[in-house]
């Protein structure tokens, strides 16, 4: 038997995911919060090298982050042969709609994402999910899936690598090296961050980058951060990461493009300076990031002591899985019609991976029902 | 000064929308639960001949129903002629997360609607809205109307008899006859119940007939009630039916098309008794319905004895506000793009008066999101 430990924080759900992921396989394992442990968040940087959760130590192994692929290599058990009614890639608010409202529908229906809560588990606070006047990200999601749990859905923690179709059936091919068949289709595999195409980016990576403030905020407390962006996500991260570091820089490649309500509580907030048509054009610091330069419009390069970055730069949708399977539009997104209905018979999607024009939480759950509704109908008729 | 009384049940929603459009207007009123009080129930039906509420005594007039044109006359206020950026026509799901949306974004926004929360009011229990297992139809609606309270959004409750349009505005008339002007509108007005076709259905509204179980249902404790229908409303509604009255008749046209759910629900209880492939033919009853003739495929007519019936039989989209302003389709529902954008710039819709095919709340409130998003970058290119 492995000894195995994770080095995690309170409120990182890629943290949750990799315990429920052991727990479902039977794995007895230690979990270090280092969110207040700081001797043993200091041994969990000198292991891995790293400044970011989850870091799980199986033996004398490291394994960086809720690496699906791995973990499944060491503790997965296979999904056995059978055909179902609809899989579901992804697990963000479309999948785990779409996988209610196909559970209700008595569909033999399978839930593949490497999450479960997708970039919903990101926001730090929700006002505009109806039916909740504030919630996290993370609750909102918890309660999807508790939802979920109490029909009869099965979700496998694994990433889908491919998809193809043969005459009646699909394929789904995951990292672990399963293969899945289906006779229907929902896509729902949202979106991942973009890269700021700075040189050592992913050197960076967990030493002082971040793409997921919610889950590596906690381990900047009392330092000096960055947030870059100018959506609702970064000013979001920004006021919320003002309340854990000394002090954060907003670098804005342009202007601000976001709700009026996060502007004027911006505005408010002392520690937070916002820096408008900037770029960050290096990285320094061995092995973690010290200090970034940046370049304002019409002015000289300007160095800022920082230790910790968090990018908000928007997103591109997952779709290198599809291939040609479904028609995708010049942003890579999947075309939908307003019914969910894909270019490709048995095929629908639903969230931020569409052509849908607007990424909420609220529209992605919207969409994913319309998505199994129009598939159970897809069913219905082909008998 | 008027003598105004609401006699009312608990769960009514358009009891509440009364009293809450007399709180608005500072009107002193009695309220009495005819729910609890047999007496008060029994001198209700005498003075107004009705077995439905909310019934409303103002002095020696009787109003039947929430009649938000007749109270507007007694009661209401003008709205003054400003020019709004977007008024949201209904108040359902729809309405009311466009509304949230557009606040947000800081457009002046006006609501207008004869109920708030729509045909989501009349569900018993709602178990596919992500975020919340379980919950009615009117708990849901008081959520979604206490956030949109809590944020500047005009609500008034009236109703839309007329839009037009002219080269750069568009006009807004209510049955209470004012007129408002607004440089983008959302649709959301819903759909009402369809007609059973029977002889006298008119006469015997709200004298046995009902279309809002939620509402009147109180009232049948102990009695012989029917429920037309054979879709999930229908089916919900004879489940609770069934724990407050003593018998239902489920009456069904063809056959049961509902979700496998309730149809498992449904055999569990002893006391409803399904009619497949049955119509109602005849209602009769002086003044109150007290027997039905129902009609079987291959069989003659048959008479039951009946107190209440409660139709669940669909809904036609309440479109005809809106003369040529926009496309609709064959079953007179807007025709609306992925995006919610109608075929005329500046109009959007969302929710059950869509073209969209599935009408679920969930869809209804996602679709409000976008609708609002769109209308407000359309605005945003307005300058």
């Amino acid at each position: 038997m492995s000894t195995v430990t994770v080095y995690s924080t309170k409120n990182c759900p890629y943290c949750r995911m990799t315990k429920a992921f052991l727990d479902k396989q039977g794995v007895t394992y230690s979990s270090i919060d280092v969110g207040t442990d700081a001797v043993a968040a200091q041994k969990m940087i000198a292991l891995s090298g790293q400044r970011g959760v989850p870091v799980i130590t199986v033996d004398d192994e490291i394994i960086v982050g809720f690496d699906s692929q791995r973990l499944n290599e060491l503790f997965g058990t296979h999904v056995s042969a059978e055909t179902y009614d609809v899989i579901i890639v992804g697990a963000g608010p479309a999948g785990l709609t779409a996988g209610v409202y196909c559970a209700r529908k008595l569909l033999k229906t399978l839930i593949v994402s490497d999450t479960i809560g997708g970039q919903a588990l990101e926001s730090w606070a929700i006002e505009n999910y109806m039916g909740y006047r504030m919630i996290t990200g993370e609750d909102l999601m918890k309660k999807f899936e508790e939802q979920i749990r109490t029909l009869d859905v099965r979700v496998e923690l694994d990433r889908v690598n491919k998809i193809t179709a043969d005459e009646s059936l699909f394929a789904v091919t995951t990292v672990s090296g399963t293969t899945l068949k289906t006779k229907s289709l929902i896509l729902t595999q949202g979106k991942q961050p973009r890269k700021l195409g700075v040189q050592d980016e992913e050197k960076y990576l967990g030493r002082g980058l971040s793409i997921c403030a919610t889950c590596d905020g906690p381990l900047y407390k009392g330092k000096k951060v960055a947030v870059v962006g100018g959506g609702n996500s970064a000013l979001q991260t920004a006021i919320g990461m003002s309340g854990i570091a000394a002090s954060v820089s907003l670098i804005v490649r342009s202007t601000i493009k976001a709700d009026p309500v996060y502007l004027k509580k911006l505005e408010g907030i002392p520690n937070i300076t916002v820096h408008l048509h900037t770029c960050i054009t290096a990285f320094e610091g061995d092995p973690f990031l010290q200090r970034i330069t940046i370049k304002s419009e019409g002015q000289g390069d300007q160095g800022i002591d920082i230790d910790g970055v968090f990018t908000e730069i928007g997103w591109t949708p997952n779709t290198e899985i599809l291939d040609s399977l479904v028609e995708l539009n010049d942003r890579r997104e999947i075309v939908v019609d307003v019914d969910g209905r894909t270019s490709r018979p048995g095929v629908f999607a639903a969230g931020d991976v569409t052509s849908v024009r607007s990424k909420q939480i609220i529209i992605a759950a919207g969409d994913g029902a319309k998505a199994a509704l129009e598939a159970y109908e897809y069913l219905m008729k082909l008998g």
